[in-house]
């Protein structure tokens, strides 16, 4: 189809957003067995810990060991989160002793104010001062400003539907600010934080945000909460973006729909399965990956929302008309 | 979006699909329970039960009772399967005694070859005979027949992907064979029998068979065996599909994924919030049938691959922030 990207790139963050999120402490080696295999499978991109508080993130007390202990593969950019600049400070611990971490600086806002001060108790001039400060340590450490995202810029559980315009003056408000600090903000990065996107207001966001500013990347971070994930990743394809995260094995859902598999972020396998089977590449293998889907629900010992894991590509039933 | 439909119009097969895979017998009073519930979503169509034989259906052992039993909601159309004869004989005899179904034709074929001799052991000349045969029979029975059908339109596991040629030379033998028979064909559905459709491969198919007969009707029945279906009902729409087969729930699935929740057919609530979320008309009410969704996860006892209903819809959110 003339009007798709052909090729995509997946940044995966399943073990980051799964293992903050599971109930049961999962073995540190487990987590690195799970970095490990996705190492294997073609991803480019993948964030392998965070360095939260443990009191608020039990999940990821062992964050220091986990960095430590995956392998790199050479050529994949590893990387980490960090929400302040503690969590900063152990990345940079890390790098010092050679982690090899890829480390880039990314500045935050929300569509809702209401959610930014339930969130982070801040409101829209608090939170500029506190980017501003963000990228004066960022800059002070060496590390480029890269990346602009927006929170629940599709909808919020709070604020109901967002507005374009809210999306375009927020982006707008720290966009400014990075460009007067100095920054190349390279993409932005729009968040589906709750799960309310739908592929026409995908098209219009990102319509808005590509004619505002061109030359800026567009990344989609999507939650597959209401089953529209695949669909609003399809719609963002159409308007050309290329840039998408996602989970392995669907991880990072929330705990309420335990029982079936947590819908969370987009699942990886499936999304790298709909551009592989529409002739856009991924460089994802995709049935290694679905042996690494599988291997994340034995990880955390309950099924997960992945669809092709349980089904199984077509690859074999390829292969086996080919030959008859 | 100027490119998508206005309306909508889902055809809820939940119950003949969902009953009819399950293992476990399932009381008939729950059966008319689904039904009925079903009847008060504002959905249109209902296909309610499946005139099979038992022995290879021990779902379907209390069709007569169900088929007696639900209660008749004016302005729904319910209608039954048939796959022979026999089980049309069986559909006709409710009809004299009131049933009020509504009672259509429909000839088909399919885009493998391999698959037709399998699941009926006919090559194609065998089966534009035996849909000769089909059509007398509606014929001396006042049934009209308006539609035509084609399995594995997107691709079949022992054939592999199917050429477009292939679907429209298929179609286009059973579609002369009606025309020369007297049959006013209204629509043609394009079924997703294996799982192989993506959103690329529904704009290909369904952009063929617009261009060859644009005087038909065009119903999609997709299944979400890989989690694509969604994105490929999103498709469809920009194709200008108005018509979509889907089942409560997800429904109908295959049972290799009974514990994660079988992905079947695509689910009927995810599919009408795609549609309304969009601003797309489906004369459902979307919080009724996620209410009815899990109602069919209590009837079969294990969960469903729906999504909606177990995030829940927007409503309650939307209604919250309006009033706040």
């Amino acid at each position: 189809m003339s009007d798709l990207p052909s090729k995509v790139h997946i940044h995966e963050e399943g073990p980051r957003e799964g293992f903050q999120i599971e109930k049961g402490p999962i073995a540190t080696a487990r987590k690195i067995e799970l970095i490990d295999a996705l190492s294997e499978t073609g991803l480019e991109k993948i964030q392998v810990a965070s360095f939260v508080s443990p009191k608020a993130v039990p999940g990821w007390v062992d964050a220091d060991e986990v960095v430590k202990g995956f392998k790199r593969k050479p050529g994949i950019n590893y990387h980490v989160l960090w929400l302040n600049e503690k969590g900063l400070q152990r990345a940079l611990m890390h790098q010092k002793e050679g982690a090899g971490l890829d480390m880039f600086g990314s500045i935050s806002t929300t569509a809702s104010e209401t959610f930014m001060r339930k969130n982070t108790n801040r409101g829209y001039d608090d939170n500029v001062r506190i980017q501003g400060n963000q990228i004066k340590i960022y800059q002070e450490n060496n590390i480029p400003v890269v990346r602009a995202s927006i929170m629940t810029a599709f909808g919020c559980n709070y604020e109901g539907p967002v507005e374009v315009a809210t999306v375009i003056k927020r982006l707008a408000e720290i966009l400014a600010l990075a460009e007067e600090m100095g920054c190349a903000i390279e993409y932005v990065s729009l968040a589906d934080t709750m799960g309310w996107a739908n592929p026409a207001s995908v098209k219009r966001v990102v319509g808005a945000v590509r004619e505002k500013w061109p030359e800026l990347g567009i990344n989609l971070h999507l939650h597959d909460t209401r089953g529209l994930g695949i669909a609003n990743a399809y719609a963002g394809m159409q308007m050309g973006v290329t840039e998408f995260d996602s989970a392995v094995a669907g991880l990072g859902g929330c705990p309420f729909a335990a029982l079936k598999g947590a819908a969370g972020n987009v699942c990886t396998e499936d999304l790298a399965f709909l551009c592989e089977e529409m002739g856009i590449e991924t460089g994802i293998d995709v049935d290694k990956l679905v042996e690494v889907a599988q291997l994340a629900e034995d990880i955390v010992g309950h099924p997960l929302a992945g669809s092709l894991m349980h089904a199984g590509t077509l690859t074999a039933a390829r292969a086996a008309a080919k030959a008859a």
